[in-house]
């Protein structure tokens, strides 16, 4: 455990500054049981911010590898339906969600059918919640809560404390007056997003060790970072920490190979995938490479028609204060943050001028992928140079070695 | 911790002989957080014993505290729509329900408004789980999990393997046979119950230090022990352990006083109830008091017009396996079974004549108690004579210094 003071000021900073809790808003948390302590901060946080109801979803990593092992395949992506009516009333009542990250026991999936685990997922509550993210029908962000399974995996030791630090120093909670250091932090993300939309990019341009990708824009592409708005004008932080400026790219235009930096622990599958290469023609993944995992990354691809598909390109720099602190954290919240990622799955229709609360039909026909997976993976870094592609075929630099080239 | 094997053995003991879960039967487990030991064995247990999904939905006490210290009048009777989707949902697919009890921080609740702790209390689910009981309309269990808080306020230390050693004994799981031990147990409580049906005693009279009570039975009251069987036909055992004989009285007869002999650890409030007194008068709770917790028992029984009159008589004598730890477990489920006990609110359906299966109002007319609450707590010991009263209101032996009289 961290000192309480620690664990109460990133409850704060979910509360305050991350899903923005207003007065009279009911707020759900949704986290494993190993996240209690932080989610009863939360809860506190949320009461004295003036929230009119607080409750929290316990998830149990157990009962799913059970439901992996024994389900019959129906079971596997069977949607409870009191969780539809929960997210429902949640949209219904403009509510705001926290939701708590870090894996307590990394290697609990360990031995299980890769494939079976690839294809577990509440299809129906996944489409539900891809829509709300869309549509801004929430107020919402996610946080993490240190483990002493999570700091074995990440120290191969159960040094809490050591992780709690290095968490502390991505969120900013070390800085002297962490909302002045998020308030200016964020200025200088939608700064860089302000850079790359007056550039009007047609496309992306991945090159390094293993890669050479190539990701068309949809027209009406938006760069965006840090402040999502709901339908109804409240601004929030979607992740805690957030280092990158993102947009969604053309779901048919990728061409080419690109490798990942960083391993990837898949977020609620607690399978590590490592050295990771997707092949992609016409916006599709064609291949999937990797030395473990690969399994659950071709089971996930094939969910539905957009899974093959990128859903989102995001820019990190080496000033991330994630990627400072010198850590792979094998949790994809603090991860995607401490260098540059792409996402296969769901777009984001924030990031298509016009785009948001139009149906769905309507957002695929202007470019938003339709999934019910969206999975980050890295592949930034030093050695990765991208660069903007305009209109004429011309190349601008955006990141060299990791340092932000476009001010 | 136990010995796994204790624990495993429990959980198989609720999934097999308590809820009796059936091939292809969902089974949802409802407990605290700091259940979820038990609630992962029981999901393992199970899967084995063929069922088809197994959730589990986990309660945070600290968040309840939340609720009663901050939430609005309305918000502390509010039932989240989504636990109605998931009740009902568990009604029409003729699920299976396992609770576990046990409270890991008996004093959390201490300092907070006894009124508002007894008046928080989700009314529109406990309706309905009141019926859903009433009407057998799921196979449901009651199972306890020792923790280090529970064991404290116990034995005045944390000492979980001793507290376990006495459920173990509590639950026959030190039986060399525990299926056979059970098998032989219900049968003597059956055979008692047949004894008392055969009486048609019209009313029971306790008498004992501090107590002079006449309760009155309902024309067509049926005495039913330790096997429930549910609409479509399963038997289950709705406590584990159950020692009781137990039957619903006439809401409208209930005369004079009646001390209860042990503390009441009020389920879901955390709260000690020490020193209980009731008067009644025409069936109704005319004066509450208590040394302690006298504030919760007003409120409760002043949240509808069932909650102030009877709904339960159960019968335990001096062999009860509970009783024979000599322990007091500030735990419902055990200490309602270590000596006889009634219960204000909610009255039983099935221990009336063709009451099961009809409305509200219909069960009513036939004098079951209708009531979102059902408080037991404990009247029995050895200074306490019970009696049977005839229809020409001869007294008859039912329970002397703790023997059963009855045979």
């Amino acid at each position: 455990m961290p000192d309480p003071g620690l664990l109460d000021r990133y409850a704060e900073l979910a509360v305050r500054v991350g899903a923005n809790v207003q007065p009279g808003q009911e707020l759900e948390i949704i986290c494993l049981v190993e996240h209690a302590p932080m989610a009863r901060a939360i809860s506190k946080a949320a009461w004295n911010a003036g929230a009119s109801y607080v409750s929290v979803s316990y998830r149990d990593q157990h009962l799913k590898r059970d439901l992996i092992e024994h389900g019959a395949e129906d079971a596997l992506t069977w949607t409870p339906p009191w969780l539809m009516t929960q997210f429902e009333h949640m949209v219904e009542a403009k509510g705001a969600l926290v939701e708590i990250t870090g894996n307590p026991e990394p290697d609990l999936y360990s031995g299980l059918d890769e494939a079976r685990i690839g294809r577990t997922r509440m299809l129906e509550l996944a489409e539900f919640t891809g829509r709300m993210t869309n549509d801004g029908l929430m107020s919402w962000t996610i946080v993490s809560f240190p483990t002493e399974g999570w700091a074995t995996r990440v120290f191969g030791e159960p040094d809490v404390e050591r992780l709690w630090k290095a968490v502390e120093a991505a969120v900013r909670l070390d800085a002297a007056d962490p909302v002045e250091a998020w308030r200016a932090h964020i200025a200088k993300l939608l700064h860089r997003a302000d850079r790359l939309n007056e550039r009007r990019f047609t496309a992306l341009r991945y090159r390094g060790p293993g890669t050479d990708l190539t990701v068309g824009l949809a027209e009406g592409s938006i760069w965006r970072a840090a402040e999502f708005t709901t339908a109804w004008g409240t601004k929030h932080i979607p992740n805690l920490p957030t280092e990158e400026v993102f947009t969604t790219p053309d779901p048919q235009k990728a061409e080419g190979v690109v490798r990942s930096t960083r391993p990837l622990s898949l977020p609620g599958h607690g399978i590590v995938v490592r050295d990771l290469e997707l092949e992609f023609e016409n916006g599709r993944v064609t291949d999937v490479r990797a030395s473990s995992g690969a399994d659950v990354i071709r089971a996930q691809t094939k969910l539905d028609e957009g899974a093959a598909r990128l859903g989102e390109l995001a820019l990190v720099d080496g000033e991330s204060a994630v990627g400072q602190t010198g850590i792979t954290f094998w949790d994809t919240l603090l991860d995607e943050n401490a260098t540059s990622h792409i996402a296969y799955g769901r777009g984001i229709a924030m990031c298509i001028e016009g785009a948001m609360g139009l149906s769905p039909e309507e957002q695929r026909a202007l470019g938003v992928n339709e999934s019910v997976i969206h999975t980050d993976f890295m592949v930034g870094g030093p050695e990765v140079d991208i660069d903007g592609v305009t209109g004429d075929g011309a190349l601008v630099p955006i990141l060299r070695d990791d340092v932000w080239q476009l001010t």
